[in-house]
């Protein structure tokens, strides 16, 4: 089954996520507004519990999160996904690497660039037009955020929460 | 905000679920298929910690449940709802009535059902063609599931989920 582990930041700003996700995000029906902490991975029924086992314990050792949003992204020319950009704070950059280390399968292709997706599969004009009028958008957001969620995807790709992880901060 | 509580099946009846919904159902996007044991209902600000606590008090004290579907059901006359109905066995009825107890706000107008929906929003001969399609199907299905989930609604009318409760048993 496919597993991935993902933050869900404040209703307020994955509101304001949705009402930009809903024209320019054909992923919008499958999973609300997100930060991906671990992309999709492939588990085998026999390993499930070993691999949730040390993601819970990762979270137990974290602490909370300050996530801070001041700008939109794009990472064009590689794909036309527009994005709030999560700025890539110490303490994002070392939960990432935890969910990464050498007990957890599943490594990356791409350097970690935290971001809430808000558009993709645009053509190149539509790119253009929604990243020039966002940009002259001012966004300036930060909360803390104190759990993540580990979901499996279904046949619809689509996404469920299998696991509310929450971030303890005991080291 | 408004908040919900619903127990997540396995995927395998999940996807069984969407396959119906996609053509089906509305609400298709707004959240995974589900058996909702607290229907949406609205909490302070300030009741919020109090309210997940309570929730999470009767998680901890319930067995994991036994859920049995063997029928297609409609909710017919009195909207267009179809269903894999779950038996209301001793274990679901009394998870329910501890999540409406006293100490947790929010009383149902009907009596409970325990129910996956897979179709809503039919015309009549929708309905009818739709159900009667579904009842010369077999279906037998048995799963325990040892956790419910505790979602927030967004503006666009999905789901968020917010936590994750165990049913642990410790009576």
């Amino acid at each position: 089954m496919k597993y991935g582990v993902a933050m869900f930041p404040s209703k307020e700003l994955q509101d304001k996520a949705n009402s930009l996700r809903k024209r320019y995000d054909p992923h919008y029906a499958l999973i609300p507004p997100h930060i991906t902490l671990k992309s999709p991975f492939e588990v085998e029924e026999d390993q499930v519990e070993d691999v949730i086992s040390k993601i819970k314990e990762v979270a137990k050792s974290t602490e909370p999160v300050t996530i801070k949003v001041n700008k939109v992204g794009s990472f064009s020319p590689i794909n036309s996904v527009i994005y709030f950009k999560v700025e890539p704070t110490d303490q994002v950059i070392d939960l990432y690497k935890k969910l990464h280390s050498d007990n957890l399968e599943g490594n990356e292709d791409y350097t970690f660039v935290p971001h809430v997706t808000i558009a993709q599969n645009l053509t190149d004009e539509e790119h253009s037009d929604v990243l020039g009028s966002l940009k002259m958008k001012d966004i300036h957001h930060e909360e803390v955020i104190d759990r993540f969620q580990i979901l499996y995807q279904l046949e619809n790709e689509s996404w469920t929460v299998y696991e509310t992880c929450h971030l303890e901060g005991n080291n």
